[in-house]
């Protein structure tokens, strides 16, 4: 099934619009470019609904937002919505202050997402309605473990089905759900975290993934987090005793590159619960 | 030729003032270090008049144009016109949204370019007052061919000679024209486009090389149109089975970093129309 | 000493505020990840003084300074005071432009800073309180050299007890001071100005260092400077005849992310004057 998905992407080629930080954009875009997708970025109030018009789906990142931007996320989100296009929201350190919570909260209320991805301490801060997240990091005691697996599990499901999209909370085991079922996948390397951004190129390639399978978003988030995850392992093999967290980004993004449907599909490590 | 012209880039190191998006910012100031300039980016209106003051040259790129930097491009292109800079003008977009099109159109009008820098798509925006790109990616139908070469000439002379500036239309073929004579180039390699920004870096590299020969705008876009290309190439080469578009990205700045002023000469591709 | 400083480092993981530029906030993000410490990104006035309290230290690079982040960074500055934060200023350009100059000079009157890292013509400008620095590089007629190193040396003294400030003065060599005694630091290559941004990487170190060592911010500045040189050294041997610019920068962050303790200790070259 993520064979077939991940062709879509390649043949369909999607156009991303992307509301996103600038910390990590430029791997954003050719995140989208190496699984075959295509990347604009507009933030201004003024271009950004246009711009959202003339592609396929929508990716919005509150991780640098500001008094311009925000309006803009929200302009590009009802109009992406009055279109019919999926849109992704990426709560970058919702908790950590409280424009951040509140932006994050409000996009939920106004905005329909076809899938929300974020660590487990933003998307408990989205379920809760407020929350302490240290930073952009997910906080060490809410981290998601073969032991609470079960809870997080069930605690997922229940917020997607509240908000209506899927929830896709990533971390060592990430779980993928529209409520009914989830995907427990268990890709990916703990050095990722070492690479600023790899959860942004991951909303912005579940984008991709989502537009160019519009009918199943769920296998599609959860087929896009299971090949982000076998980039960072195909990318960790390939790593010198000389390399560090700088050639491991590169070494991700050309893994998606050269990853073929076939591939994924072998490498995909998943349950559904 | 363009050996003097290179020649003069490494030895002249010209400061560009850059007002350009931040997707690809990071690759242009590498790239214009790697050709031998030194990049400085200014965007408020209340810095970048006296920064362009400082540098040799000014390279305006509207890729994330907004409220507060479009008014400093102009502020900026004038400044750089009264004291006789060379000014280039990459118009990314022009044709997806009004913003984008109109700023364009009204930059054309106010301000005097060394050279326009795009793909045949926001170029044909531009000559024509509106258009319909999609996206930052050339339209296919729109594309220079060897079939429709002559009158993708045709048209391009036509333009710059209108507006007074080096056209330089990059693509599959580039055309670098300044209404008297065409450079039809076929340097480069088609994975290049899948790199986000090399037309971004293109441009910045274009400025340098206008800056370091002013006195002939012509032979230096082209020159950076050929360096760019052959820089492709020379990266391309370079590439494993294991690399993607983030290693080829590095490795294309590397090669400009590289490239000496006779391999240029030698390795550059073009026909005089 | 260096050791134990860097030792912290790792273990401390400091989560560093950073309201820096958009052309290297990458780099900056990954070398703050590489040396162990946490990056976050936060510039509107609505979300910046939040963040900065939920982190350990704060690093205000004015680079690509505006109308809107100016005023963050003076919030978010005072609130950093406030909580005892560590206050890192990397001054960019101060002495290009009045809006540099003058920001820099009011940050110093406002702001309490533990460290201020720049190039000498930058520093110069602040002591002075003007300046005609030629964009973002140090002007070649006020370069630290072997010969006007005394003279620098006691420049830099006098300057760190009029401000009460740690004053870093990087060049061929680097100058470290608390007022009372100076590091001369002889680490790092020539080649490590052709990449952009390795100052602002070696501000943000030194936030994460200085963080982690509150006690003792000479000490600690001196040692973040050794490792971004004594990294730059190592990441030159691993160089290639194909590799440039681009590959050496991620060679320098991937000498970070692999340098040990010892081997900073080992490696780190200065005289204490």
């Amino acid at each position: 099934m993520f064979k077939e998905i991940f062709e879509n992407v390649r043949q369909g080629s999607p156009l991303i619009h992307n509301i996103t930080n600038y910390v990590t954009v430029n791997d954003c875009a050719n995140m989208l470019l190496a699984c075959g997708g295509s990347p604009i970025m507009a933030d201004d109030p003024g271009d950004a609904v246009e711009i959202t018009a003339v592609c396929g789906g929508l990716n919005i990142n509150i991780g640098t937002l500001n008094q311009r931007t925000v309006p803009t996320m929200f302009a590009a989100g009802k109009r992406s919505n009055e279109l019919g296009h999926p849109v992704v929201l990426d709560p970058v350190g919702a908790g950590a202050s409280t424009l951040r919570t509140e932006t994050a909260l409000r996009l939920l209320e106004e905005v329909s997402f076809s899938v929300i991805r974020g660590n487990i301490s933003e998307i408990k801060t989205l379920a809760l309605g407020s929350g302490t997240t240290k930073g952009v990091d997910a906080d060490v005691a809410d981290k998601v473990t073969e032991e609470n697996l079960d809870g997080a599990v069930a605690f997922a499901k229940a917020f997607a089905k509240r908000v209506g999209a899927v929830i896709a909370v990533t971390g060592a085991i990430d779980i993928v759900t529209d409520g009914e079922r989830a995907f427990c996948i268990r890709n990916g390397r703990p050095e990722m975290s070492s690479v600023t951004g790899t959860g942004c190129q991951l909303s912005a390639l579940t984008a991709a993934f989502v537009t160019a399978n519009r009918e199943r978003p769920l296998e599609a988030a959860a087929a896009a987090v299971c090949a982000m995850g076998l980039c960072g392992e195909i990318a960790f093999r390939r790593m010198t005793e000389l390399d560090g967290n700088a050639s491991y980004r590169n070494y991700i993004i050309d893994a998606m590159y050269r990853l073929t449907p076939t591939a994924l599909e072998e490498g995909a490590r998943y349950e559904v619960r």
